[in-house]
């Protein structure tokens, strides 16, 4: 299911090596066949030569060496092409900066690895422009990729220090879209951590309308497509709507400017914070998510005041929990009876006008902690 | 100056791969002789083999695989040891969620390589215990590491794809403390992007004293020490002390559960961020920060609610700057008037029974960005 290309595996040298050839070899770009123009095989890698560009200074194409070519490797990224050349897989090590308290890597580090892993993927695949994501056919006709739906299921929080790899892929979604899928694995154990699913359209960047995918876009893209889930499709499920009868509101978030992103929107990753700061802490100390559904509506401007919304899943009652007796919330399903985990309806609105505009529609599910410490569980 | 130890590269392997023989040389852990249990040349680089924990997962300890003895290369942090034995350098790509709108590295996100880097030195060096940087010798003696000050200079930001090196390394402060600078560069060009230094104490986990540096400590971590600075040393200026008569206040901050490291602190980041978000937005829009000093007076808690102040110098009078009509404010220094640049003075402090307690003061330098993108100046 998972194979290599092998075709741009050079024989190695085995002559004396300087300090750049050790340096390289650390990374392991020369036994590639790569000198520091990064040429690959037969394949040379990046657009441009660095040259000094105006005053004197590398120009920004020439700083960041955006490939035109499809790549199999990225020593720097540690990318390599999988799934017959379709498939990208990166390996990272979980950062000091990227977990909790408890060691554990946090929802918005695992959201923001999905993104950089999706844009690496593109930036392999030869197809991408300077933008966000967008490959030269959207950007000649000035379409962004927005998402519209996106689930992430959690198995197993990894941990400071811990080293991964991320499958990601892409394929159709209907007509117009796209779907992309990502896998977190273990790079030790092969263990599964996490699993995610998305689907993606196309915005027309000067209308802010949804737009069709243009032709010469589908030809760009559709070569790497393929039919694979991360998640088993279930029949989705409908998110309910929120009122302001809902049992937790934050309101007054306003984006800071450092929460906006490349495309000088207010990043998902802040979404999501926004969603889980609505939740009491004590829950947050309790359990731990294991499932996260968002249903994207509408953009979030830079100047919008938000209201976070929150709603606990109240079908039974739960007996045997002294939790509940603190926080009184039931669970969703049998399953969640029997695993002991909660969930919760979100909504992200702004207000104007006395009227709501959502932003984003959410479910989270979360399971009981095996402790405060999640990776001793 | 940057000599590489050459004793731990073992000959080429030149038989045939399989695809885990591939995927091992993508990061050149194969040809330094590692197998997946990463045995590199005559050492043995993780503590504990990977085996089954309670409740049949893997234990922390085997999870993250911290190793007991000094390494040379850690080939999934891309990190080497350099300066005859005794620095560290790891190579990273800028991340699409480390960079602001402009594309533009932001200083928080340095300051977090500044920490992981700092880190994985540690973790290099076979010192590291299970903590955040403490040494075995500290975890006996219950001591932590806290930062008393810090400076970031930073000529040029590095953008959104492009590769940097960052060293770092560590050397005597005084009698019971630690200095750790570093300098980050442009793999590419070799050009330096920003350099940084910090001065450490020893803190009782217990008592929350500070705490002589014991002998046996001492022991560990004085033959990693250096006597090289990565910004040349002026006299230390002074921060004067702010009060409530700041131009610009911030108040009721108060810090989220995901502000929250594996200390259980406030991170330093957050204290930055705080900072940043005094000053005025069109001063944040039209200037960069160029130079950041850092003082710590004492730890800000979970539940403490946190004033932000920041004063902008005012020695002279600027005439030719449009934006001064604006926004303003005076330029500390001639240097600062010749590059239109402005400074801050900034407190962050928390009121108690309506004494302020100081946590952290700072000064900040700005530079007149060329344009809106700084990676374009």
């Amino acid at each position: 299911m998972t194979t290599l290309s092998l075709s741009y595996v050079p024989s190695f040298r085995t002559t004396s090596f300087n300090d750049n050839d050790i340096r390289s070899m650390v990374w392991g770009y020369k036994i590639f066949g790569a000198s520091n123009t990064m040429k690959m095989g037969r394949t040379t890698m990046y657009a441009t030569p660095v040259t000094k560009g105006v005053n004197g200074k590398p120009a920004v194409v020439e700083r960041t060496m955006i490939p035109t070519q499809k790549q199999f490797v990225d020593p720097f990224r540690q990318g390599i092409i999988i799934l017959d050349g379709v498939g990208y897989r990166q390996t990272v090590v979980v950062r000091s900066y990227e977990v909790g308290p408890d060691k554990a890597v946090t929802l918005q580090s695992i959201l923001n690895l999905l993104q950089e892993t999706a844009l690496n993927h593109v930036w392999m695949s030869g197809l991408l422009g300077d933008g966000f994501g967008a490959t030269h056919g959207m950007m000649k006709n000035n379409l962004i990729w927005v998402v519209s739906r996106m689930q992430v299921q959690v198995d197993q929080y990894p941990i400071w220090g811990e080293i991964l790899e991320i499958d990601t892929w892409v394929g159709a979604s209907g007509k117009n879209g796209m779907r992309r899928d990502w896998e977190i694995r273990s790079h030790t154990t092969g263990i599964v951590f996490a699993r995610a699913t998305s689907t993606w359209v196309m915005m027309n960047q000067k209308t802010r309308r949804l737009s069709k995918m243009p032709d010469e876009v589908r030809a760009e893209i559709s070569p790497w497509f393929i039919n694979k889930q991360a998640i088993k499709e279930e029949s989705v499920e409908k998110i309910d709507k929120l009122d302001d009868n809902a049992k937790y509101i934050n309101s007054g978030l306003q984006p800071k400017r450092s929460d906006l992103d490349m495309n000088h929107h207010v990043n998902n990753v802040k979404y999501v914070g926004w969603m889980l700061e609505a939740i009491p802490e004590e829950c947050l100390e309790n359990y731990q998510l294991s499932n996260i559904i968002l249903e994207y509506r509408r953009e979030c401007g830079s100047s919008d005041v938000v209201e976070s919304l929150c709603e606990p899943e109240q079908v039974g009652i739960i007996e045997d929990v002294n939790y509940m007796s603190r926080c009184p919330i039931g669970a969703g399903f049998l399953n969640c009876l029997v695993n002991q985990c909660i969930r919760f309806t979100h909504v992200l609105q702004v207000k104007e006008d006395s009227k709501c505009q959502e932003i984003v529609r959410g479910k989270t599910t979360w399971k009981k902690r095996n402790n405060h410490y999640p990776y001793c569980g």
